[in-house]
């Protein structure tokens, strides 16, 4: 994470440049060790500085190394959500997950950390850093989505998918990235647009946001999962299609 | 939550009648304060009691009297999973989720206030706690599709299934319990349908755990979804379907 660490090398960095260097540090740490049982004197010693150039930095203590490490990597995360509003929203949405998960995989341990709270550095002021993030993320999601007063359907959503997304980049970190980083990053769309037109179901709102989804997609990601779905049932002599389903056919059929 | 706090009465009580009382005086406190904000005074207090009492039967102090009714709280969460493995899939998880749902309601804040942690009182411990009710829920799912031993993908998507259910009770309860609670149960089966289904596109163990939840479903809720969402890209003239999907026409025509 920081190449110049080990050798102890008092390279003469930017004020900038020094403090990404403890920051990274910190974060490093927090990879493998519970927030609270990381000192500035850890931080020092594995940056290879003195211990006054860390207090210099950071005079509130443990704390304000923390947050700031905290909100360094909400930062970065924010980042991640950038991307412009052209092409096929599967795509946006792909690459966005790519940039995500790249954090997560780069942060590993110290992700679950930031995301699992359970310290005694955690705080309201820390839940709200991670907080912010997440309304980040939903923010970004409903403007590609071309929302501007999303329902309460459709908010819950877009919101109940970040979290799945956050749950299930945990669990890939637990079971050592496994399975591989695309196949996560492609089941992760699946599922949004699986959740969101089950919520279309339901909602006018999410339908109408479907149906202009569609129209930029040119068959590429709702086809294809639709593809891929709806032969499961195929066992079956036929799907259990209800008559509240005869729309279903003519919809299929051009 | 206690009926006779108010009244100060020293009605004589059982021991257990006498900590279940405690405990339901802890949560409804907090339902309303930070844990590490309620002390063991301010439980005796509201249910009434002489403080004395109340430190024998929490001598550890305010952490254990947390983590008593975070426990007593995981019990009856685990409560809500029992269910009768007959009958379609839908109807089941639909009951489990009215009792979640009704204890969702009931302890509100509270109930916040327990998952969402940020509290100095939160330990590894009390996280084991609710992870525990977590792997308890998913264990209960599992059990209900007839699986053994899941698959990554399938673990997955019943974990992130649960985490939005999650997700959405403390949305629900941040939007003062809106939609109304049949409304969000509903959308909570729906999601997991879709998941289910989504991820039964890219995994053999799902599509067949799929294909044999339909045969229980007499077209009730597998139907019932693809009714309502199929016709939503009915504005354009056709979906976008690759060449892939051929195959949908087929099964969706008997």
């Amino acid at each position: 994470m920081t190449p110049e660490a080990p050798t102890r090398s008092y390279r003469r960095l930017s004020v900038e440049e020094r403090r990404r260097q403890l920051l990274d540090t910190a974060l490093s740490l927090f990879a493998h060790r519970a927030p609270e049982e990381v000192s500035l004197d850890d931080v020092a010693e594995t940056a290879g500085v003195s211990r006054p150039l860390v207090y210099r930095y950071f005079p509130g203590g443990k704390q304000q190394l923390y947050e700031a490490a905290l909100r360094s990597a909400a930062d970065e995360l924010r980042q991640c959500f950038a991307e412009p509003a052209r092409g096929p929203l599967a795509g946006r949405l792909s690459r966005a997950l790519d940039r995500y998960l790249a954090f997560v995989a780069r942060h590993d341990a110290g992700f679950s950390a930031l995301l699992r709270g359970g310290s005694v550095v955690e705080t309201s002021r820390t839940t709200a850093i991670v907080d912010g993030v997440r309304r980040a993320a939903a923010a970004h999601i409903l403007g590609h989505l071309g929302v501007e007063e999303p329902g309460p359907r459709l908010r819950m959503t877009v919101r109940t998918w970040i979290t799945a997304v956050e749950a299930a980049s945990l669990i890939w970190l637990d079971e050592d990235k496994q399975p591989p980083v695309d196949d996560l990053r492609d089941w992760l769309v699946d599922q949004f647009t699986a959740g969101l037109v089950a919520t279309a179901g339901r909602d006018p709102q999410t339908a109408a946001v479907v149906r202009d989804a569609l129209g930029l997609e040119s068959g590429e990601a709702f086809g294809a999962l639709l593809a891929r779905v709806l032969p499961v049932p195929g066992a079956h002599d036929r799907l259990p299609l209800p008559d509240a389903a005869e729309p279903v056919r003519e919809t299929l059929l051009p």
